[in-house]
């Protein structure tokens, strides 16, 4: 593990770090803040899973989460958005794919299956390697995010509620197979048959059984992607008939932004601390 | 005045404006900061100076001042640290001079003098502006800052003691007539004769008869440039004897970073709220 920086704050460590990973085959960076409390004991930790064009970094300088983390006692990982690297592919002039672009899920098709790997990096490799190098209790674990990364949390909440107590997302894709801006990348990363979208699409992992107890969902209905993008009332409808919990607000005037996210930040810390306590 | 950008946050309005300033002869950028609470009636106002480098935008990105600012009412106005443009005279591979380090101070020297007018437009032309443009209590100010924007805070109450009811600083530099890193600027800036930079000299001014009732200064034990660039234990001696007084927290394991600031933010936006009541 590279240490790439560490910077005391609120009585507790953020940090960045990078290693190699083998899912991805490229160098990783990583961020972590560490609360105080972890100097005690091991402390519960959320995963935060950022959107398009973000790396670790965006959330970890705008997200404003360390004050509350360091109350509550939660170590906060944020990794990056895809793999990164000369080596790597990308579409340079095209935002919603390649790099800043993984989409959380395990590309099938050439060039993008080298090294697109982002479900098995998210879900095994980087939780291994955490666990190996901070005082984390694994056991107690949240995830959430914002837009591409509220994706990201729900579907892979859905898929591992075995391994995560709470899940909340910010301005989540909740329909990735038939938004927008998600379209091409699934067609790209997974080919054209639809039906292996749905292991990778909210809605669709609901309609097929996947169970989680409840979301946490904020949403800005000043939010410029919010109808061709976003559309959390997809999600709405389809947890209907299903004992799946949903707290979905929407908030006038807020868009996509981290203004956006930091207003509710410590609303999803507590969401998430209360359910890992 | 051109909107640059409003972006709802922690339910007020965090927005980014320029002006054509008459001091600095360019087009200025700043960040305010409305809290909700200025939509019933004026607020009181806290101007932040920030350090060598940045502009407006990196307290704003990373400082966390709204959620305590919409808590307590406070508007945040974030000024840039100098003239901008490519008119504007510059040195490009010296970071402590020009673009990014206009010491808050009035330049005498050609060619500085032209544009480095940065105490006129925070003191006269900036206060004017906003107060035409918002709903500002223009009886309520304090001014706070970080590094060189922390010598810019002090050094404008110390001559301002009448606008001004509360003053604090992450990290001054309180004697940038003698700091390495400032010494260069003050003498292309002000030139050779060094009595005229003691109206610029947070120490010097105190020595010379200025006054305010009380600062509090946050200093981070960490800081790579605590024992060449900020010293503020200069500060606490050249207040020896007078009724100025003075909160000097060290703080260990904390560096120069935003880091640093947002963790110690909350204290200083209550101890303007609690002077500007």
């Amino acid at each position: 593990m590279k240490v790439l920086s560490q910077n005391t704050a609120f009585g507790g460590m953020q940090g960045v770090f990078s290693h190699d990973s083998q899912a991805c085959k490229t160098e990783m960076t990583f961020a972590v803040y560490i609360p105080p409390q972890a100097i005690k004991a091991p402390c519960p930790v959320v995963w935060y899973l950022s959107g398009l064009t973000c790396t670790h970094a965006n959330v970890m300088e705008k997200g404003e989460y360390r004050r509350m983390a360091a109350e509550l006692g939660l170590i906060i990982v944020c990794p990056d958005t895809s793999p990164r690297g000369n080596e790597v592919p990308d579409e340079l002039t095209n935002w919603q794919m390649g790099k800043g672009a993984g989409f959380y899920l395990n590309a099938t098709e050439a060039p993008w299956d080298e090294n697109y790997q982002m479900y098995t990096y998210i879900t095994e490799e980087l939780p291994a390697f955490v666990s190996q190098h901070f005082r984390v209790d694994m056991d107690r674990q949240g995830i959430f995010g914002h837009s591409m990364g509220g994706h990201g949390a729900i579907t892979i909440a859905l898929k591992n509620p075995e391994r995560f107590r709470s899940c909340s997302a910010f301005a989540p894709i909740v329909e990735p197979s038939t938004a927008d801006w998600s379209i091409g990348a699934f067609e790209k990363y997974l080919g054209e048959d639809k039906a292996t979208w749905r292991q990778y699409d909210a809605c669709a992992l609901v309609k097929d059984g996947a169970r989680f107890p409840e979301f946490l969902i904020d949403q800005g209905k000043a939010d410029n992607f919010l109808e061709t993008g976003l559309r959390p009332w997809l999600f709405e409808e389809a947890i209907k008939g299903t004992d799946i919990g949903l707290t979905l607000r929407l908030h006038e005037r807020y868009d996509h932004s981290y203004y956006f996210i930091s207003s509710f930040m410590d609303d999803h810390l507590k969401w998430h601390a209360e359910r890992l306590a």
